[in-house]
């Protein structure tokens, strides 16, 4: 007979995580054949040429520098005060919108979902996000007992589907009160789209719509992990300026991570902004926020929060992690350009690739190709309707590769 | 008009933390009378008699001569295999249970027990614990829906009431399909108290017979965050050996926290295990439990579980550490004695001690006590039916002159 003593919510399967499981094989296949021979894009880190993460020296000198009670004592709970206003600079720069705007420290993006998910939702109901999507979405949704939807995110031109944006969130809008939107922009993860400043003005033109003249509540919740590989200043943050003077019940939600703008994956720290027209409804946001901090993981990791408040209250280190983040998008876009030129000229069909670490290859059987291109030693994730290339993780040479292995295998298996 | 955007289940008061409003104001108390005429006794972290966080420095440098890369990299999910593998051996030492033994990292000691609440529990359930508690179990049932109640600790000779538990465990038992019971022992926070070895074996013959005769799931939550300051390794551990051979419906979970043992606080980083005598239920509790990891927090802080790893897999290193260790215990010790002792001089009621960073002191009106204490500069936390004191951040001296003046404050409001 079998046994089982966790609630019947929390059955969940044994099942490996499809970004470590496609990074395994493909470390596998670089001890057999050598890492020359490999092609991994499978895991969301930016890496050097040789396969050796990233690491942004300023912000990791920033942080072994810190006198050790930065490292080794509790932060408050909500996040060190100072941090907290960094990461506001951090989010919005030049384009910072009026109203009202408060803030939680988070472990990197995964935490602020969570929060939205568990906060501004009621059991059962449903959050929309487009039908191309990071996988957690939809865990941090199952766990906490709600449902996911999704929306086409492209349509036939390959421009910001609306039609599909409007008719989605209308049909939850018809059946909750609240309806929590994920948009994972700009530098999409997986396609590397940005919304456009025009997209941004129609998406909150119709919200807006929606909150006032059907009484609903809309949580636009905007992930913005990878905001600093999005281009300049005016292209990764101009649209934040449209986020002022909105109705009191259409609520911006902002996650910010330093995993990717500091090469900080492993400290997990970021935090999770709210922008509101109501100061009732930003203090709201803040009390509930720090209540779910205290009762889910307690504080944050202080030095790294301490790294983003130091950077931000310093012009001269701030110029220098710039610098060096700069090369950094250089090496990205590099790589992105060789995949996406590349693309064109072998025929390899690709979403618009803007900016970001991942481009998307839209096909059938996205498994079975997935499969075929191991015989090559290209390693990637296999998604529901096409296939994700981590640019990031692969030099301009082998990005440029790829693209004709993906369009061989492609034609192979679906003829 | 109101207005309010969240859901209505997570709608909080906007509260300062209890401990930090109380250090808080020693702190302004500090500024204006100076630190010598402040007795700081509200903060749980081990300080030094200068007020400064103590810092294990083997650990520190353990940690910042990391290579950069254990640093900045992702963890995998459920934790680095060998910290996990450490976490094991930093649990039980010699007092390792036969049974099936799995575990996952988290941030700290909190999110262990969030994932046992969220997970065996159903909404609306009733977790135990003690009526001297941690406030934030109160806090992580809140927040996910669940409610709590307690025993009575102690009976009127202030021993483990076992009778109280017997009872409180049968009332959820009577109702519920599970019970969530959470101990904090070894060095309970906030008594001190410590259950013996015969404690322990009539708190597990009770609850064996509750699962194997009322086809009941018990769930026995340890949390062990103060274990290395409870006491050498037979009287903090000897009582895991008894987690062995228990009845499959009886699930052990064990807390454990790097923040205290390693002086790792704002490093983040926790391990949740299971003993089952059930592969499938240990088995289960993994990948449920990596789950919950995945939508929460994803990762842990990877550095500070290379630490663990390094020092469980260097018996050099091991040793340092644990006289390193051995140092901040005796500090603790002797100032938790000079507390007891002077108490007892002069007349003190005092809660058992056994170990650990607090003690308790039972009475009347605790606010009101507190308040009377505060214009002395004493302050401390006023719980429901006491006062606790964090001898941890005290010098030896001032522990003397808080029993004194404590008797004096109870004296003066309880009359």
């Amino acid at each position: 007979m079998s046994v089982s003593v966790v609630a019947p919510h929390s059955k969940r399967p044994a099942e490996e995580d499809k970004v470590f499981a496609a990074n395994r094989k493909a470390q596998e296949a670089a001890k057999k054949v050598g890492a020359d021979q490999v092609i991994n894009s499978t895991i969301g880190a930016l890496l050097e040429d040789d396969g050796s993460l990233s690491i942004m020296q300023t912000a990791m000198e920033a942080f072994k520098n810190l006198p050790d009670a930065e490292i080794a004592a509790y932060a408050p709970i909500a996040g060190l005060p100072e941090f907290l206003e960094a990461a506001k600079t951090a989010v919005f720069r030049d384009y910072r919108p009026k109203g009202h705007i408060r803030g939680v420290a988070t472990p990197g993006g995964t935490g602020g979902i969570r929060h939205a998910v568990w906060n501004y939702m009621e059991p059962g109901e449903t959050l929309l996000t487009s039908d191309w999507f990071w996988a957690p979405y939809r865990t941090i949704a199952e766990e906490h007992g709600r449902k996911m939807t999704t929306f086409t995110l492209f349509d036939e031109k390959k421009a910001f589907n609306l039609a599909s944006f409007k008719e989605k969130v209308q049909e939850l809008a018809d059946h909750q009160e609240r309806v929590l939107v994920v948009l994972n922009t700009p530098a999409h993860n997986p396609t590397g789209y940005s919304l456009t400043d025009e997209e941004w003005q129609q998406v909150l033109t119709f919200l807006s719509n929606v909150v006032e003249h059907q009484s609903k509540k809309v949580i636009l919740y905007v992930d913005i992990a990878y905001i600093d590989f999005a281009g300049d200043m005016k292209t990764s943050r101009g649209f934040m300026k449209q986020f002022e003077n909105l109705p009191q019940n259409l609520l911006i939600l902002i996650g910010y991570s330093m995993s990717k703008a500091f090469t900080f994956y492993g400290l997990r720290s970021g935090a999770l902004l709210c922008v509101s027209s109501s100061e009732e409804v930003a203090d709201e946001f803040e009390s509930t926020a720090a209540f779910s901090n205290r009762a889910v993981w307690s504080n944050g990791t202080r030095g790294a929060q301490r790294v983003l408040a130091k950077v931000y209250g310093d012009p001269a280190l701030l110029e220098k992690v710039e610098a060096e983040r700069a090369g950094f998008s250089k090496l990205m876009f590099d790589r992105a350009r060789a995949f996406v030129d590349e693309a064109a000229e072998v025929g390899l069909n690709i979403f618009p690739y803007r900016a970001g670490f991942f481009i998307t290859i839209p096909c059938e059987n996205p498994a079975k190709v997935s499969e075929e291109l191991t015989k090559d030693y290209l390693f990637l994730l296999p998604m529901a309707k096409g296939l994700r290339f981590a640019a990031c993780a692969v030099s301009v040479e082998k990005c440029r590769q790829s693209a004709r292995l993906i369009k061989k295998a492609i034609d192979k298996v679906n003829g």
